[in-house]
């Protein structure tokens, strides 16, 4: 049970939290969209990958797990990948130019000031450019906002991968800001 | 210099960053201005505590100060109170409600999982309802991404505590969502 009364306690994860207060939900659902699924030089499936690796991080199963198949749905793989995300993508191909920005992404999780110097430039030989990095740094930090959301309040989550697979279409194909 | 090339070098903090990705400065704005000046049972300087106070946990000296000064704005108390939430609030007198809040705030900044029943529990005691322990954390979260936005790209910030009173009385009195 949350910490708090929901109106409805059978919404799992953030879903709760937006009907408890509908306010909050509006800007938290938009910056969502904005930043997993508007313009951007990095794809949907790699931004996808890289708030459910720092949710990983964080601890926060409902995150870890949604996002995971968000990617899933987006990069057309294996539901496998939820678990590969946790052993640091060792059965996914992914480009150096992502792991140099994962790399960065796990810096924000520790702190922003654990970004260093050294770790821009990794990524930047790489061929990451600004807005890359920079919308990795967002997207890193903001699942540290809704991991802690998610789990400061005490919400319930679904165990199973397999659970996970149609929220992740929605997430991917539908999107955050819906009715 | 901050780890990315701003259009405008000179904007301190998170402003900078806004200017070189208006997109994603919309959702952002919108939910500083929700959770901070938005309809809550919490008055805005004792939201703007809370988000001086996390952000002081995560050492960022930018959002520590600057939302220090809209509190102080707010609150119409001397300048001192940025050094006082250092320390841990010394001299101002807050309620214990606020404090068993605080208190949840600094859990969710270390960890979703830190918060634990016992912590809702005393804050409930000291008359906290269900709503004000939702902003709490939510705020609390919030800043650990603003923090980590602002310091994981490296931005500048004035250090003496005088150059961020305007800057507080605007975040106050006019607000973030702004052109």
């Amino acid at each position: 049970m949350a910490h708090i009364q929901l109106p409805n306690e059978e919404l799992p994860g953030i879903s709760g939290l937006f009907t408890f207060r509908p306010e909050t939900a509006v800007p938290l659902r938009l910056l969502a969209e904005t930043l997993l699924r508007g313009n951007s030089i990095l794809t949907s499936g790699e931004r996808e990958l890289i708030a459910s690796y720092v949710s990983h991080l964080n601890d926060c199963h409902f995150c870890h797990t949604s996002h995971g198949a968000a990617a899933i749905a987006h990069l057309e793989c294996d539901i496998n990948l939820i678990d590969d995300i946790k052993q640091g993508f060792q059965t996914i191909p992914i480009s150096l130019k992502l792991h140099a920005l994962l790399n960065i992404a796990a810096k924000v999780q520790k702190g922003g000031k654990q970004v260093l110097v050294e770790d821009i430039e990794k990524a930047k030989l790489e061929g990451a450019l600004d807005e890359e990095i920079h919308d990795t740094v967002l997207i890193a930090a903001a699942f540290c906002m809704f991991n802690r959301y998610v789990d400061g309040l005490g919400t319930w989550a679904p165990k199973e991968n397999e659970a996970y697979r149609e929220m992740g279409r929605r997430m991917a194909f539908e999107g955050y800001v819906r009715s």
